[in-house]
């Protein structure tokens, strides 16, 4: 694979990743969406099936990581580490565009959930504006710094080391089924382990679009909340590395 | 493959396709119906699933493409549009069946739509009828020609892209699993992308069923709304095409 | 595949199917349930997964119909009717076998369903027990002989055709996922065209539980509503030949 | 496959699995979760996805039992009792180290559910803790000791039975979609049999975190519930011995 085929694949791959997450998320959470208030199943599977849709996408060119976190266990396990920067940009270029199109593809929404204040009326005012930064990043349930990170450390092993395992199953590569795979597993991530912060699980995936968060000019947006942005990065490749070294030792 | 097959396979398809999914619509939001209210987690499933019954009957025919977006998208992508016609035509034929079997399916909920105001009484006053276009095409949650032709835009390059490189991941054509991953691919467009407009992304799916609703003879059925009708025309076949340029350039 | 095989196949097969079905019903409607009113959803996510279970097991001894319509269709689309008897029988048995393994599954929540109106108080009587036969059998939402029938043709049709069509495509067979399909398949089913009557599509699943309901001494068990019994076997059946007759016009 | 690969796959692949299972327990029923009171769906999805994430990644090193009832029911198939012990003491480890991951994943959620009564306030007294042990272990909606052991030893039975017969359906092996199909099974089993007991099918499930939640200093955790123990540990053997008994009668 060409450095300019992984980086169209990163891009491309997470760009369709990040439209259908944050698409998920604006779908519950947004007002005047058919999806709205539909619960975390709707949430788990979204995600799940945006991984689906761009690893399958991107798997022809770059092999579909999509996740720094990703690209980090493989090298850490392989020890090849001469395109992992072609990797992660791809990986941010695609989040910021995924973000973007999500955007332009709940355009009315957030524009709608502007509007509810600008009423000035009794009614506009009881339909506060929902905060937004939920639709781009994740924000934890409770806020403390060493318990989030705990839990985005775990859920990236969990994600990294089946990862780097399914590899070993025979067939799954063969019939092209091991996309799948680990698309369910990404459901099962989110459904189990995404209580505490939302999962991020993947820098590019929270960074990316924190940063589209910042810069739009999206009415009532709310904080971009950037005391936490660290987390939702160091705790997934502290993860992805914990995950190659187990690997490592233990297969 | 003939253009008999071509015509039969993608008529019984988009059959099948239309039978599930309006009957997931009709099944979420009449009356005695016992899915009423089940949430939009059934809506994208019974639609994904719809594709997974459609496009694994169409397949051995015709392919099993059951949208004029998908068919534009592979003609911009491999140049050859002689069949084209053939496609587009079995997929409207096939459309208005299944808006049809859909209808006598839930014969006696929409006649029961209709029994609630004709009784006079109070209890029925109360129970205005549900309004029936639902069923049959989409509506978008806010009126915005711009905003909803961008939509159904991105919702269907997010379908016709990847569908376009699914074919190039080894295997998945082999174990013949490639519509299931199509299928999930729907899913969760629909629990992504779907909040806005009720994603057509496919324009024989919206405009054959509201010709459908126009004629039959429903009662109390509301409006067939036909000033909104171009737009899950214009978006998919737009966004089909774009995702057949953009394959081409990024594959 | 000899009949000895054939007969333990569908009865063991039937039964699972049964086991997973009627019991996903008392998961939803009975009191004392951790699934209780968890909705329509796990109804059509759990009746699927039993046919995958079912069929599964089945496959390897008699190839898991697991439903007289399913057998009645392929017998007309190949003209071989020498086992179909065998067939049958094995699925009403597994039927009758899987309804009563549900009643024992559920055995204390049945028991506490009947003691909520032995107490005479006031908060029993508040309490009134749950009509039980809604798990053994299907209940139509609106009582209407001709579009019950409809219905249940229908849907039978869009079971048995998709799974006369499945066996066409390429690699389902050798990769092992065509009883999964067939298995989402009626995930999709009851999701879509199950609001009506709630879906039989197989006279073995509704008559053996049916039969069972009637003489298991289950208290304050209701009506076993033996007037209505008639459509879920001759709608399916109907459906079912249907299927095979349109198939073998079709492919 | 060595002893020393056996109690590694086992260990990592049960700590995954109940991980994600009692993770999802966490998730929907402690407050402050992003997935709180989201429904059995979600505990069904999670706890099935839970076994593709763990069966996957140790298939290469034990082929993924990851259940004593699983192992047992192998062993009185195929007649080979030597690593029995090898596996079972592997999943015990992985059960309590999954458990611990658990309660680190969700550690601020388990310590909010203390403070709420720490205040003394009107408002601290409203909010009662949630009872912990349902993270960690099962609890019968009704508690009747007979039922309750026949309630595991059906579902467990409908877990091994499957498993053992999956292993003769030709290509599942081969195209690596085996665990996938086991993980949807066990979906099934939750949504279906899951209602009386919550399904622990898996002694290793029930007692490893059972015994991590007497000795964790949560606080207001509840009680550990320890004359119910041997129901969840007593019926998934005789259940899976039933499974192997059964298979080698049938097929």
């Amino acid at each position: 694979m060409s450095n300019g085929d992984i980086f169209v694949g990163e891009t491309i791959g997470t760009a369709i990743l990040i439209l259908f997450g944050a698409g998920v998320c604006a779908a519950v959470t947004l007002r005047y969406s058919k999806a709205r208030a539909s619960g975390w199943v709707v949430i788990a599977f979204g995600w799940g099936f945006g991984v689906l849709a761009g690893a399958y996408t991107a798997a022809p060119l770059s092999g579909g990581h999509l996740n720094p976190a990703v690209t980090l266990g493989i090298a850490v396990d392989t020890g090849e580490w001469g395109t992992v920067w072609v990797y992660v940009l791809g990986q941010f270029a695609g989040a910021v565009i995924g973000a973007l199109l999500c955007y332009l593809t709940y355009f009315a929404q957030f524009q709608a959930n502007a509007r509810d204040t600008g009423t000035g009326t009794t009614e506009g005012a009881a339909d506060e504006p929902v905060p937004t930064l939920g639709v781009f990043s994740t924000i934890p349930e409770i806020r403390n710094p060493v318990a989030n990170l705990v839990t985005e450390i775990i859920a990236t092993v969990a994600l990294v080391l089946p990862i780097l395992a399914f590899g070993l199953t025979e067939g799954l590569g063969e019939s092209g089924t091991l996309v799948l795979i680990v698309s369910l597993l990404v459901v099962g991530i989110g459904l189990s382990l995404g209580g505490p912060t939302g999962y991020a699980i993947n820098p590019a995936r929270d960074l990316g679009p924190r940063l589209v968060h910042t810069f739009l000019p999206i009415p009532n947006k709310g904080t971009s909340d950037w005391s936490y942005a660290w987390i939702p990065v160091a705790g997934p490749l502290i993860g992805g590395a914990l995950a190659g070294v187990v690997y490592n030792a233990a297969f």
